[in-house]
């Protein structure tokens, strides 16, 4: 059985990706609530660490995933979801089909940000 | 310019994807000497939060990771790196090619875990 390793703000990562085309969608956090309702419904919910509430990912903006697959890390302190989005354009709160829309230039001095 | 905004612990987080299948291979945390070597020479470096120590990840184990490409979030508090592995085998401190390497069961009654 699923025994998470919480951290000490009672929090697991999450690591998001499309089921279809792989991408990383978004990096979140589930409190144990948050995790068990995602495993009983199918339906991603997170804790929002800047809000404090547990968050049912879509619910205002209609962007629901839901949950094809999840998977555990070694150490059980990070789920992998493979989600289905209902509203894809609105993934990301800046209204982008994911929240990792920048590329970081790699190299002596690398670090310029580019938007592709 | 990549603005990173480190936690309490000065640590963003690193989603760590296999740049050929789009695997997720591993979650670790950068700070930000990690990240700017990382960044400088291509090659993963993380911060170990068990041994409190700057981590070359592969350095012992040859399972390097060269980075293909690096991307940000929104909030610039996650990086997403794909990389190629020298040594894919042993990515996992379980000698694995992944930590991922347990599913988690969904719906009522779920989450026992099944190595698949």
């Amino acid at each position: 059985m699923l025994t998470p390793r919480f951290d000490a703000a009672g929090l697991v990562t999450a690591v998001v990706t499309d089921e279809a085309s792989g991408t990383l969608l978004m990096v979140a956090h589930m409190n144990a609530e948050a995790l068990d309702l995602t495993i009983r419904t199918g339906i991603a919910h997170y804790w929002s660490r800047s809000r404090s509430v547990l968050w049912k990912k879509g619910e205002t903006s209609g962007a629901l995933q839901t949950v094809r697959e999840m998977r555990v890390d070694c150490d059980q302190d990070a789920v992998w979801i493979k989600v289905a989005v209902a509203k894809p354009e609105d993934t990301c709160h800046t209204h982008r089909p994911t929240c990792f829309y920048r590329s970081v230039e790699l190299g002596q001095g690398g670090g310029a940000l580019r938007q592709d």
